[in-house]
């Protein structure tokens, strides 16, 4: 048998021992990620040292988490998020040709039905907040604008948060709108600036989080999932750089190439044009740049 | 800011940039923890690349996971045992002298109120089994029996199920007993041949254990607490190296020195002082050496 030729498990054989009982596991694929769990877990347990105490403590942290789960609420994905393991595996998952825009993590918060909207809609159906105005074009790698892209964005509200969160208090599809682009590539609508907001941080993730010196911010954001035939789908964020957060985002979801400029703009006349209640607003201009599908 | 002078997010940074943050964590343990599980956690995810499926595939085993725990069934302990992780804890926690007995697991198993027995009572209650009678020292590193050494033991049944899992079934507190050296060190008491069994596996690590083609069985063996005062407490097990799992325990319990000898012995005669139904019975000798207190 595989363990006694290798001899019974110890602390020097540990990783040998246990891998070496998945000769027939259901297909390579697991065979080789569980061979790569069960080192780099070993690796860590052997350089930790820990206590039983310890290794209790870890227990019920997991344990903690998995009861935090429901139907609402996924504790083991903000897990992910705040040790950066969302970031990295979509990373890994997104590499895109020099030039293209870069992508990050999708969030709980997007909803699939989201109202198409015409351009320059306002997609803030309460008029609360900052009033925004958001333009940019669809892009190939070549510079070369891309027709009927499609661009479905959403956003927290002044107060950090979206209408799924507070039904009842926001409309519904508040601050979210899918948008059709024409041959120009052109994409515009009107908005309010979207604000900080934490994480939700009343459960384990949040108490590791304290524990650890660390707030649970994510720095102001627009999301963007942008589809085109022929193109990769691009999902991501645009950051306002100014955020007290943007050099610490809880989920590590800022990169420089998607620091947008949020422009404050006295201009009373476009105000007008654009039934704001002031005579200046937001003005944030952002091209995306799709990589073509291999 | 921390995060800032390392740059945003990365694949190529991105242990440093998640650990960068817990510069201000409550105590340097914890800091010095989280290092290695993060470092851990992202080189495991570099050398796998997990699809996006997989991640949430992931998230989801853990999900299951910690809702599979209640008060009575521990599915992350589970984990940890079938992964050689509780082992591995174990071994850096009970690096024993030369000499010395060796730990393993504890186990879910035991009882702290198991009733105090004289030696030679028979520990199996419903008389259901093979007979066996089990005996040895208690002694130190140099070879001299401890006087007043407490040994607490206990067993599954020739079935494979402990009392506890049976409750209604096996009579209370069977086939687990608390006993008490004298000066020659010596222990003996009477029980049944046990039976191998399987760990609980109609849970999320069950469906891992067979979907990575592994058996969910211990091999058969007794558990001891053994402590005596100015000597190290020993948690351990003694195991029949006859039996079909000794080599492939799900767990990774089991250890050379370990092994105990499960001798059948025909003795009508001594069969009879011991009260024992068949004219043949098991013997099992075994000795157990404490290292003294550090």
């Amino acid at each position: 048998m595989e363990a006694h030729e290798k001899g019974y498990f110890t602390e020097e054989n540990s990783i040998e021992v246990v891998t070496g009982r998945n000769a027939k596991a259901r297909d390579e694929r697991l065979k080789s990620i569980m061979e790569v769990v069960t080192r780099k877990l070993h690796e860590a347990v052997k350089e930790i040292e820990p206590s039983e105490k310890e290794w209790f403590d870890a227990i019920m942290f997991l344990t903690d988490t998995g009861h935090m789960c429901n139907e609402w609420r996924q504790e083991f994905i903000l897990l992910s998020d705040v040790l950066g393991v969302s970031m990295l595996v979509d990373a890994i998952n997104n590499r895109k040709p020099s030039g293209a825009s870069e992508s990050t993590v999708l969030g709980p918060f997007h909803v699939a039905d989201a109202p198409v909207r015409h351009m320059g809609d306002n997609i803030c159906l309460d008029h609360k907040g900052e009033d925004m105005v958001v333009s940019g074009r669809i892009l190939d790698t070549e510079g070369n604008p891309i027709d009927e892209a499609v661009i479905d964005v959403w956003q927290a509200n002044d107060e950090g948060f979206y209408d799924v969160q507070q039904k009842g208090i926001q409309p519904d599809f508040n601050l979210r709108g899918v948008f059709r682009t024409g041959r120009d590539g052109r994409y515009w609508f009107r908005a309010v600036k979207p604000k900080y907001y934490p994480i939700p941080d009343d459960g384990p993730v949040g108490k590791m989080l304290s524990a650890l010196g660390r707030h649970p911010h994510r720095p102001a954001h627009l999301h963007y999932i942008i589809k085109a035939d022929g193109f990769e789908t691009l999902t991501t964020h645009i950051f306002d750089p100014d955020d007290p957060y943007i050099d610490s985002d809880a989920v590590f979801g800022v990169k420089e190439s998607l620091l947008a400029e949020f422009r404050r703009t006295e201009d009373a006349a476009r105000a007008k044009e654009y039934d704001f209640k002031q005579a200046w607003f937001w003005e944030v201009e952002h091209d995306f740049v799709l990589a073509r599908e291999a």
